[in-house]
């Protein structure tokens, strides 16, 4: 390495610009997640090579995460445009050498340092446009709150289309949260190459697994929801478009990343 | 009126396309708000026509408000990108016939239906991006929650330049909550005329004063505060930077509006 | 009026703050037109008040506009985030007092200072984002030219969802050019009042006809069109789907505009 | 590979998603450059490990591109929003054994496809606003055309702050074109590793050559130039701030690139 330095580019002189920065990264954030079930076969395509299709093969889940982040000392926690996004993503459920896990087949960011955060951390992120109601724990008809009938939706949408829509019912406090996104989660890192002749030879192929610490979470309630997702030419998520539609959920959840797993490398 | 139907444009045969929908409107939000003394002569330049110095001419508050709103039924409340929107506004104190009150000096906020909202209201509202540190009730390095300490940050930025930006650091429950911006508000409704000649006779030039109802409001905290205002060619609002800064503030509030008083017609 | 200056709010001590300056307005874009007709009841229940059915009733027009605006002196020009926007939009042909005229039902504006210039001329604007290719005149597969068999397309989307497309592909230089837009454009001027009980009765709904000035114009091409519009909850631009799709054109417009002519007020 | 096809994530069944379509990649744009020089020393201290420094070591350029792209096909060109994008870049001199080159030390660019297709290419692209002053070949007031005395600005916005502005008046046609962005460009291509232990380790640090194809280019125009970079506690780039500004140049630009030389692995 040369003088420069950084987490990830633009790899500076000081090392202050780099779009991510170092680990670990602190988040919190508030999630709207509905268990579905996608036609089974078309789950199944969308799992990387080194993961086996689940038993319950078209199993999956919905989860939009409403965050604040940050790096060790927080400074960008007064500068809000640097730590919060939102988030809108699909998790198709799968086996690894047998234990349960699950996969991010699709996801859209709002910002640019969770883009590149996450491709870091083997999410397919794209950016996208984010929205999900908020609870402010005061009351009156602009207020949902947390309470039995309080309606909470999310949109998200991409290219000057709306991609996906959700809505969650709240209904009582949840016994166990919600199931189809409880599995660890494994994904692929992946780099591509441009040198001519090897753009199907990526430089960075890789099956990881995550991990995290310092994990917090609040009561979670539950309830009945909705999901529709939209096609487009250049979006293949509508494949993965609910047959059958569980329960949503909503909670508040917190935690830290500074580490990932490499299960197998795929090149 | 013809059979096109609409609070605003654009009217159409059904209504559905409003860019704002009748009142009322409801509203729910969490607010940073810091108490300052701008330059007291710059502070009275800024007052319209009807309105008089206050005895303490320089008084003023930065107000930041991220809201969601929806008019009756909520609809809006499950597509939040017709119901969120942050604002970020300069109030200066003053007299009317002898009683205090504020007027809205500078006004930024984030969506078209707030924006066209706020000038029906005579708030003299621009489009601009606006961040503010969010609270999560969940605790962990990301979460600055409501306690001694917490610190809470605000930018604003418009036409690619940041215009302004604020911390608030909290210490203690208040007893009062925020001064400066505690008088009734007193605003322009403005809507000019382009037929050559007349592009200073307007067609709306009138003196209004805000009214609500349901009015909630959480438990207010307070602390320190930082307030900078940076110049840009086409803004004044550095002309109303603070001299002295006084308490910050950090609360959630609610209310209805669906009625203004017109207080003088100032054409 | 008291000692603060400005065309529109924020009306401030020096008068540099206002959202739209003051006339003239000077202008030049690339635009995109489609001439097609709707449904002719529908397109008809889109006239305001004022205005007649067109004998060939829906006739109408698909205008996309890449434009670049300045006032005088042209300060903005080099500060282009205050001087670009696009605009897409949907006029409809009429009748008033016997003269042929259009009509502008629905349009969609992604800059806060054009969105209020059209409130002022009667244009009923929401915020939207719009793109439209573009020729460079250099050649090349990224660069359509201005040639038989160059195609041109643009997509206009609000509140998170994709509103409408269209595409043209250019066959020849057009003897006359776009027809459906041709005739003088008449709007309402329309500024709602909050006042309990008054919601319906506006403080400015007049019928206004557009005038300008030192018009210009390139060589316009014309060829076939495509256009799709998509509906939404909050919208009815949909109503006034095509149901037969004439020509498209494209060329360079420039003028500007200063006046204003009151034609009727409908109050 | 598994079945799941695409250049970049996400790949998908049928390849139709990822951010990134496979090359070539086929580029039309207008160009602002602008030759100038920083402080040497600080200059030099943004050179990766692998290049030396340049004679005249503190030589620069701001480049700013109007970009209109696509993949084989061109189906991009109809669905604006996937195809064009704004950057705006600085490049320092700096020698390859013993060669002239340049290398990009800061870029932002407003699209995630272009942010993506940048970073395979070795440029560490950041989001950001970008808007620059466009010509539209018709005259008029808010038409510079390329004449003597048209003036044409660029600004750039990320984080809620301007980071930089150009001005460019052109004087007459350029004999040579810009002089600082002449030689080829050299960059890193880097992706980091998150495993604990190894953030300093990259999966991916080798210096590249870009390579392109089918360049074509107006006829370029030259002038005066102005060139102003403003600091942020998160951005380094005004380390590189001008000490003297050259000309200032206009000009369009296309070319094709599907291929990279990778001249060393840095790890």
């Amino acid at each position: 390495m040369s003088g420069l330095k950084g987490f990830t580019v633009p790899r500076t002189p000081e090392g202050r610009s780099s779009l991510v920065p170092y680990p670990p990264w602190h988040y919190v954030g508030t999630f709207l997640v509905v268990d579905y079930w996608a036609d089974p076969e078309k789950a199944v395509s969308f799992l990387p090579e080194g993961l086996d299709p689940h038993p319950d093969p078209g199993r999956c889940a919905l989860v939009v995460a409403d965050w604040q982040s940050c790096s060790e000392g927080g400074g960008e926690l007064v500068d809000p445009s640097r730590s919060q996004y939102k988030e809108f993503f699909i998790v198709v459920n799968a086996l690894l050498d047998g234990e349960e896990v699950t996969t991010c087949a699709y996801i859209w960011v709002d910002r640019d340092f969770a883009l590149t955060r996450g491709w870091v951390q083997g999410f397919p992120k794209k950016l996208g446009s984010i929205w999900v109601t908020r609870s402010f724990g005061l009351g009156g008809p602009a207020d949902p709150g947390m309470e039995p009938g309080a309606r909470f939706g999310a949109t998200c949408a991409a290219y000057e289309r709306r991609m996906a829509q959700t809505t969650v019912t709240l209904q009582r406090p949840s016994q166990g949260g919600p199931f189809h996104n409880a599995p660890p989660i494994v994904n692929v890192r992946h780099f591509p190459r441009l040198a001519a002749g090897r753009h199907d030879d990526p430089a960075v192929h890789e099956l990881v697994r995550a991990r995290s610490r310092d994990r917090a979470i609040s009561e979670i309630w539950e309830g009945s929801a909705t999901l529709d997702f939209f096609g487009a030419p250049h979006e293949e998520h509508d494949a993965l478009a609910p047959v059958k539609v569980g329960k949503g959920y909503r909670f508040t959840f917190a935690y830290t990343v500074d580490d990932l797993e490499t299960v197998k490398d795929l090149r």
